[in-house]
């Protein structure tokens, strides 16, 4: 019987240090999918009882690639208070939360207020986990191509969560010269109507100060990152990207632009697709980033251990096997997740903001 | 892969009736155990963390005894405004919520509010659990002294949480002559200085207006039912009691009286420890209540089906097995909770609270 005094001297250890419900009580290995239902696949804002079932396809995701129990919460408010206050409220349960299919622009300051409130990593996957996986795959992509991360021309088209969160990982890998386009157009220093979210998009994007649609953006660009939705940018421009174009159009289940139409024009396409090569999924990042935060009780996940992750993904695709149609490897590669959650559990340790180290290669897994 | 728009489609079923989140996604299994950590066994407030073992013990039984998937959330809050607004925030995930370990009086307005506001059962375990299963006592041990429940007079000692459910509940069975007391003696119509709680509990108990302390008010009782903690009643004034004596001392692990004290004077002894006779324990009630809920898809739990849980219980002692050492079943007997699931699944249907009808046996477990 779990009703018998021997509980209470489980409690009383923990009330006495907190730090032991890492190790006696399911914090270690849990993690929180929290949703509003704002933004679920392409189907929008359909509330949390139907946002409910991508959320368990989630958390049976965490537990088949990584090993981490994860518990879909789906949410009755929209409000950013509410929900911050629910998981702050919550996170004493859980070793870690993932923000999953919340709108932006509300996601942006739900996660900026939980990681600076909570002492646990908080992760909204459609921001980081594309992002990483973007990241990886570009790494692998301009080896293909011969080119530089400094020196490209990289149009990133959308700028809700997926947009904001490549351009920044993006950035902080040392590409320079990057424009974020939204439906009205390349972001610039002084465009008006900008939100806070865009504003600082623009101080930090564009260096040359251009103007004009995502299409004319387009011209002479390496590098088109689309995570926007079918039709976002024109066939025509992107044959116009400068020589060996590398195309990641992202929308799922219909990308920016088809493979089909520009697939002969373009010398690597990815897409989330699993039914053409290169499918970029979140599942390459997500489980690998919890496993290895998870296995040093991080307190946080940082730009180190982001980059760490796309490195890690990036180099499972061996050098003697990399080409166009395969930058990135399959999301069924279980190479991955060890790879990523070794890595990330290191820069973790690096960074300062591992409780634990020691970590070793059998436990990251 | 959960990530193909198979769960779309899923999504768009349910976004389209809602109800289908009973059939389709977790929701008609799954139970949230939420405590704020304020009212932990005999620990009292030790906080989220440290109450975390506490609840997963509590998961396990619910899975154990009544294949319900319990999840532990506990919370970093102990606002009444803000744990009513987490438990509404959260319930669409749950098809019901079962308040744990939080402390009087401030449960009992988190009850009533949420218990207003939501579609689906709330149930504090250690008011109505406890109360269940004093009832079941108290239905066979009046059995076995050949009194009648509308005659016995009654000493409810502990006005906390169980305390004051195990006053309505016999109440509702039809309880007359019933005295509550706490640390300041039995309560009465114009007591001073009494809370909203205990003021509506003097003005429906206590029909003679005795006065005194909880000594006092059991010369002549017929019935003790201890709630409240070691010492809180004197042997001597049991000594006192009517005849044929029935004391259930419910404190854990320290019982009000102690066994071997009181043992030989009074007719009928139960505990909450498994080292006595008649133990009397929540999880004789809590799983199969919340499973015979579930099957029907129960909007409440009403003071009907507690009743029916009640009754079930007591009647898994047959007739010819009934004695003043076997007055309630076994916390390990199986029997109990398909009773007690088919009684409370019968009674929601019949007061109109099931979203869902034909309840069988079968489901029952």
């Amino acid at each position: 019987m779990a009703y018998t005094p021997g509980v209470a001297r489980v409690s009383l250890a923990i009330h006495e240090d907190s730090a032991k419900a890492w190790s006696l009580t399911i914090k270690g290995n849990t993690v929180a999918v929290i949703s509003d239902g704002t933004a679920v696949l392409g189907l929008g804002d359909i509330g949390p009882e139907a946002a409910m079932p991508v959320m368990e396809g989630k958390a049976l995701l965490f537990k088949e690639f990584a090993g981490v129990d994860a518990f879909p919460l789906c949410l009755a408010t929209k409000e950013v208070d509410c929900i911050v206050e629910f998981v702050k409220a919550v996170a004493p349960t859980f070793g870690a939360i993932n923000l999953e299919n919340i709108s932006a622009p509300r996601c942006f300051e739900i996660e900026r207020r939980l990681r600076a409130e909570l002492d646990i990593p908080v992760f909204h996957d459609e921001q980081h986990g594309t992002a990483i996986v973007v990241l990886a795959a570009l790494m692998n992509a301009l080896r293909v191509v011969d080119k530089h991360a400094a020196e490209v021309k990289v149009v990133v088209v959308g700028a809700g969560a997926a947009g904001v969160a490549c351009t920044e990982i993006l950035l902080a890998h040392g590409v320079r010269n990057i424009m974020v386009c939204d439906i009205d157009g390349v972001l610039y220093a002084d465009r008006p109507g900008l939100d806070p979210v865009r504003m600082a998009l623009a101080a930090r994007t564009n260096p040359s100060g251009e103007r004009g649609m995502a299409n004319d953006t387009l011209l002479g660009a390496d590098v088109l990152v689309g995570v926007s939705g079918p039709g976002a940018v024109s066939e025509a421009a992107v044959r116009r990207m400068a020589a060996r174009p590398v195309v990641f159009a992202m929308a799922n289940p219909e990308p920016e632009v088809r493979v089909e139409a520009v697939g002969d024009d373009v010398e690597i396409m990815a897409t989330g697709r699993p039914d053409y090569p290169n499918q970029s999924n979140n599942v390459l990042a997500f489980p690998g980033v919890f496993r290895g935060a998870l296995n040093v009780r991080a307190r946080t996940i940082n730009e180190a251990m982001k980059l760490a992750a796309a490195q890690a993904i990036a180099g499972v695709v061996a050098d003697d096997e990399l080409h166009a149609e395969y930058i990135i490897p399959s999301v069924f590669n279980r190479e991955v997740v060890k790879a990523v959650a070794l890595a990330v559990a290191r820069a973790a340790e690096a960074s300062g903001v591992a409780r634990r180290s020691g970590t070793t290669e059998a436990e990251a897994t």
